[in-house]
């Protein structure tokens, strides 16, 4: 019960205090079009107007916040070539705290620049995770900064909690909310702000064909990271971690897969009929329906949209 | 006074009580990194996320709605390649009534997709003025349909008026309501809108330096057409017609015009930080703002958003 890796709801609800000022209170959107295709009503939780464009903020933010004086001194770090770098960077600097972050060379320039905006310290690094692991052990060892893992992270994972608390406010009696997985950040704290705050919602996370780890994982009941994953999806190439990966089996519904066509064709359909700009990741959970993986009609389905940082010039329907 | 091509207060409050159920009372949207890189506040109306994605739901609507018993019989028409065009259909369907489209044969498939959609009866003409003013004719005098014109029509500005209406409700005290400028619906039902409701904020259209002939007209004080408009921004090809132009002359501050590259640099700043689809024609406000053509610093500035029908297939910094 008191399992220090696992948030409790009043760690969600004080996450959520220590955070507010600092995030959005994002909108839920609906679609009578989306609607009427897919038999069923569906709510989208519109973290891609987050800071930073994604819900990542949420954790980096709660992360940093609760960092004490004496820990604050030596700054943050992390590795990632995604969102979390610019949260976290974004969350020291309203700190006013070094953040030193880790990203492949191989990181496309627009997000190398989003890091620099925040006050980032970058180090390059050849794109594996061998040389990622190496490299932040090395700043760790030269600065003493506390690094702040994207997902398998407590902190984090309470600070992305607070979406799925926000959106039950804000929508009462849903059948299910669902979400993407990579590294389970947000689906491991989703499944805990339903467990605590909508008992009788179901939560439903969709994985990408190709980047099917959790999938495998959950049914096997035993961690199966993801070997060379390779999706249009590329905020889900991470395999599940230590802590996400066992809140996830106990307190995740159900996980159901999709593929790459799928997710291009359910981004494109949000694109087109509700105008806003999702990544391909946030597409996953719809991409599921379109496929038919499980009983959605007739149902109300929050699905969390976790983010729209998408290269403009390069569409995966070009 | 009481001249009945100006519509009134009174006339657009009647306006907005009959069509508030059914249209979205959209959002207003702002970003911080915008405010930041104009070095001015601006909040955005959202009539992207409008019904039929543009504005035009809401004339189209009101004039719908305002027909009497008689005049429903025989449905209603118009020529119109753009979002007219759904916008009358969706609104005659809402009543249970014909609408008679008129488009020429190069419209946007998807454009004529959606028409059909909300059941629109359409004939194809020739791609020019003539071809379909001149079907429209012989389709009025076959069927008796009420023609109810894009822009040219008291119910439409009055409609068109609403936007500019929930606008300053929403956020007083603006400085600034800017709107692009095509026909001048949208710009006469705002300039009258603001003249009645917030009286002390100024109104300022932005117009494609390629299709100028509001600046011009404006200017020169007398309606000058445009002859062969060529713009990326294809809801503004229009030109401003005898009910639209004298309102615009009395009641709007200034029309201020935009080069080609600016409209698709404030269209992608736009789709890049905050995470919506904008049309072409609604980046023009703020791409005249990108060149500097009015003082914008410091102030609050609202932009009408009109609408975010853009083929996703063919975007124009690609």
């Amino acid at each position: 019960m008191n399992n220090p890796e696992i948030p409790s709801a009043l760690i969600i609800e004080q996450a959520h205090e220590r955070i507010k000022n600092y995030i959005h209170r994002t909108p839920v959107l609906s679609s009578e079009i989306l609607n009427d295709i897919f038999k069923t009503e569906i709510y989208f939780k519109c973290e891609n107007f987050q800071k930073v464009g994604a819900f990542k903020s949420r954790g980096a933010v709660n992360a940093v916040m609760s960092l004490n004086e004496n820990e604050l001194e030596f700054g943050v770090c992390t590795h990632s070539s995604g969102n979390h770098a610019q949260a976290l960077a974004r969350a020291a600097q309203l700190r006013n705290i070094k953040a030193y972050i880790v990203m492949p060379e191989t990181a496309p320039k627009v997000k190398i620049a989003a890091v620099k905006q925040y006050g980032g310290e970058i180090t390059f690094c050849k794109p594996t995770l061998a040389a990622r692991e190496e490299t932040i052990k090395r700043i760790i060892e030269i600065t003493n900064a506390i690094e702040i893992h994207p997902y398998n992270n407590v902190k984090i994972i309470a600070g992305q909690a607070t979406a799925a608390k926000e959106l039950i406010e804000d929508h009462k009696a849903l059948d299910i909310i669902m979400t993407p997985v990579g590294g389970g950040g947000l689906l491991s704290g989703t499944a805990l702000a339903v467990k605590y705050f909508s008992p009788n919602t179901k939560v439903i996370a969709g994985e990408p064909d190709k980047a099917n780890d959790a999938f495998r994982s959950y049914y096997k009941n035993r961690l199966i990271p993801s070997i060379n994953p390779n999706t249009i999806a590329d905020g889900l190439l991470t395999s599940l971690g230590s802590i996400t990966f066992p809140i996830i089996l106990n307190h995740v519904d159900q996980i159901v897969t999709a593929s790459e066509s799928a997710i291009i064709e359910a981004m494109k359909l949000v694109w087109d009929h509700m105008k806003i700009i999702i990544e391909p990741s946030s597409a996953v959970p719809l991409a599921t329906i379109l496929e038919n993986k499980f009983e959605s009609q007739n149902k109300k389905i929050g699905i969390i949209i976790s983010g729209g940082n998408v290269d403009l010039a390069k569409l995966p329907w070009l």
